[in-house]
């Protein structure tokens, strides 16, 4: 018996019936050894050690998954801002939304990361399908206009994407995160749709207001070209490329140290790629690079500078030129770029999140984080249609972590009362035994559809009432008693004056909507 | 060399660049034996083999992983409707909303869902934790407000959950499926909030339009009660209970089979249990059954039996006894509840995707699927509280994926044209090389906040523009051409009635303002 007790007392819940349950055989044994006492014992221990030991309580960790969080009610807030001023542009560019499943066959994101496959979340093989959690918008999408054998979209996506990376939380970087994508495939004419992508991007970053901020623009054309003819070998453009990628995190001594030392490349054909990657500029920049004696051997790096040049025509009369650079330094991670890449960084350290957290001083000015990128990918469709048919692509990815990260630092630092509720209204009550009255009040304003709250008590303290509504922000009270009954009225109370005004019960209601549409 | 040839024909896009590393060390070996050139010609049958064999293609599935499916467009704007139908009702009655990670650590969930905790999604060890996609929004909002020891919330969440059941997709069942959760926490007076929760459905499944529907209510302490006054043995109550579940779908002959024959009841237990779980009503049922001389004698029962009588007298203030029915047979399959639970389910077969696919004919009119399902859970918080603090809680979920197969049936039944944008305007010319004309204009509109667009050509046909706005819905065409600039206007055409108006270049904002905001 003793034996029982101690065991119940290590567990709780649920649990509590499930040991019961094991521990009983033990007392319907009547000549019971020693040898089996041991044995249960045993048993015991070992079940006492998975609950967590000699602490009398569950000992599991109560904490969501590595590089995870929840948004509480004020997060929520913001994040509900930042979703309608994102899909506020997307739809003012007359985009349609699609969604696809959290998780896809594990063979439709096989070959399309590059170096980055390790980080795909994979599921358990529980019998079926094998499976991947999606890492990002542009894959599914791909796969989803194969499937449909769709030639022209234009749509925007807003999901979690997934990958096992180490997270830097306090930097907005996390393994569950949003990402809201814009793409629009179809065979129009060039850098149109790209130009389009970079407005959205502009728009969307000012409407934001989240300080100054530049994006940089290059193409994997003028990129593979200038690896041509600095005298990269063919089959180091990639690995080369992600080591240009580098160059907004680390020193170009540090870049060129692993092109030559790591990855074998000559001195010289690094030199020459440093010259390149150190350029920064517009159109004319485009030009120049045009008329370039060696840059202008590689045909593709002429195609793109040609490209670069009228993008940069649509993007003066989209009005945008301003915060837009051409820099060859750009070089993106992801394999399925064919073209035009674009990468939007915040440029003001002050109200950027790594700033706080950099351990290095140097690094402060330097990396305030991307908060926006993608580019052409003309090829992505292609690889899942059985025939191989293409379909032009270009898109771009609002990482909107970054942006909560700083959102909710400005909302802190200003002291903003952030609202979670819309109620506008709380139905109190002054004396005991109005419940009744204050139930079908409020279902009179929820039936006209004004947003009302009531305390879950039968006798809530005036004052506790009233507290509710300062705390909540809720900016009207209704408040029923004994004389407002008899008087067939209804005291209504402005929170932040506490001014009172009797109003006949028959026009509460419109009374409530006036003052509420009015704020 | 015709080995490279053969090889490269069975590959496509990326796959080829690998297969070709992968033979070049063939070749730069002098003199191969054959036995080397077995070895590598059985490899590269492998390959091949991997690849899809003889076909010349890519052989991969394309589609989505079994139970779950894309959204489109037009279903995402359906989708939309519901979402935003649900969410104005879950603020109008002032809750805040909150979310959570799409995993939690395995154990979270574990001992939360009874029999069902097979059909959980779990992800592959990969190093670090073990994780499980959430099986509902209710563990996870429990493990929350345990987390940060929040005592009193009233929350939403619609969020994807998941589930490896054998899916009927056809009648909106799915292994990805969202959840619509409103669910109140804290320590109030009894059936308040549990009223609220059933007056949320009562507005939700009315403003849907979904057909006539009805609420059944039970409590699991009347369940108890009743289990424990008909001679159902401690240890049965929960396996009987689930037996009691499937009266929704199986007579009462083959519940009763697999209560006595599967589950060893008595025959007379079971007989007993068959007489209550008959039975329906209202508040004169749970006052009748407080007389009951068998049921009278539960404590628990009659506990359950008057917060019924009291559940229904705020029912009727809040205006919806029309739809529920204190329905003995329900029982509902979780483990969490603790006292009241409800289901609704939709009674008008017509509309519901059940009676389109049964094959039993018998069934069409018992089973039309559940759409919102919920109760009391008084102990799920305090599983997770370190001390075992408990706090009560009542919610419902709403299960949209029925709702929109219902919706969408009927969208397509009505061929009603279901918007996919917002578009307000086409920027649109009548000639050649009037691009940059065609985006300057855009980009005002853009600016001053009109949902606009253009199209991504040069020189498109006018017609094709036009197309384009019938096909979308597109109300408003604003038409550049040579007279036009020259004259300083714009044409504005009505798409519906081909109205055409010459408006001054200054006024065309507050034009087409104005006539997108009388529709």
């Amino acid at each position: 018996m003793m034996l029982t007790l101690s065991c119940v007392r290590f567990c709780s819940g649920l649990t509590t019936f499930r040991t019961a349950a094991h521990v009983r055989p033990l007392h319907s044994v009547s000549g019971i050894t020693v040898a089996q006492i041991d044995e249960e014992v045993a048993k015991l221990l070992e079940l006492k050690a998975q609950l967590g030991g000699d602490d009398g309580k569950n000992q599991f960790v109560l904490k969501t998954p590595k590089g995870t969080r929840d948004y509480n009610p004020k997060q929520m807030a913001i994040r509900e801002k930042v979703f309608n001023t994102i899909i506020g542009c997307f739809k003012r560019h007359g985009a349609e939304t699609i969604d696809t499943p959290v998780f896809e066959l594990k063979e439709t994101l096989t070959g399309k990361y590059g170096e980055d496959s390790k980080l795909i979340y994979d599921l358990k093989d529980q019998g079926g399908e094998l499976l991947s959690l999606r890492y990002d918008l542009t894959v599914p999408f791909a796969r989803y206009l194969a499937m449909n054998k769709i030639t022209n979209i234009k749509r925007y996506h807003i999901a979690k994407v997934y990958r096992r990376d180490n997270p830097a939380m306090t930097r907005g970087r996390y393994r569950e995160f949003y990402q809201c994508d814009f793409d629009i495939a179809g065979q129009y004419d060039a850098m149109i749709p790209d130009a389009e992508c970079l407005k959205i991007v502009h728009e969307i970053l000012s409407a934001l207001e989240l300080g100054d901020f530049r994006i940089k623009v290059n193409d994997r054309r003028i990129l593979d070209g200038m690896f041509a003819v600095c005298g990269v070998p063919d089959d180091k453009f990639r690995t080369i490329c992600s080591t240009v990628d580098k160059l907004d995190k680390m020193s170009w001594e540090d870049v060129k140290k692993e092109m030559v030392v790591e990855k074998g490349l000559s001195e010289e054909a690094a030199d020459q790629i440093g010259q390149y990657v150190s350029m920064q500029g517009g159109m004319d920049l485009a030009e120049r690079l045009l008329q370039d004696p060696k840059m202008s051997q590689s045909k593709q790096a002429c195609a793109g500078l040609s490209d670069i040049k009228l993008l940069f025509s649509y993007l003066q009369l989209f009005q945008v030129t301003d915060k837009v650079v051409f820099d060859l330094s750009l070089a993106r991670g992801l394999d399925y770029y064919t073209g035009v890449i674009y990468e939007a960084v915040l440029t003001q350290a002050g109200v950027a999140p790594v700033a706080n957290d950099t351990q290095n001083g140097a690094e402060e000015n330097v990396s305030v984080g991307s908060v926006a990128g993608g580019g052409r990918y003309d090829g992505l469709v292609g690889m899942f249609d059985p025939k191989g048919r293409k379909v032009p692509c270009v898109g771009v990815s609002i990482g909107i972590e970054r942006i909560f990260s700083i959102m909710e630092q400005k909302a802190e630092a200003l002291a903003e009362k952030v609202r979670t509720t819309e109620v506008q209204v709380m139905v109190a009550s002054a004396q005991k035994n109005l419940l009744e009255e204050r139930l079908r009040l409020v279902t009179e304003l929820w039936n006209a559809g004004v947003k009302a709250e009531v305390m879950y008590k039968k006798n809530p303290k005036l004052l506790s009432q009233l507290q509710h509504c300062e705390e909540a922000g809720i900016p009207l009270v209704a408040i029923l008693g004994e004389q407002e009954l008899k008087d067939g009225v209804v005291k209504l109370r402005v929170v932040a004056t506490r001014e009172e005004v009797d109003v006949s019960r028959a026009d509460v209601i419109s009374e409530i909507k006036r003052r509420t549409s009015e704020a």
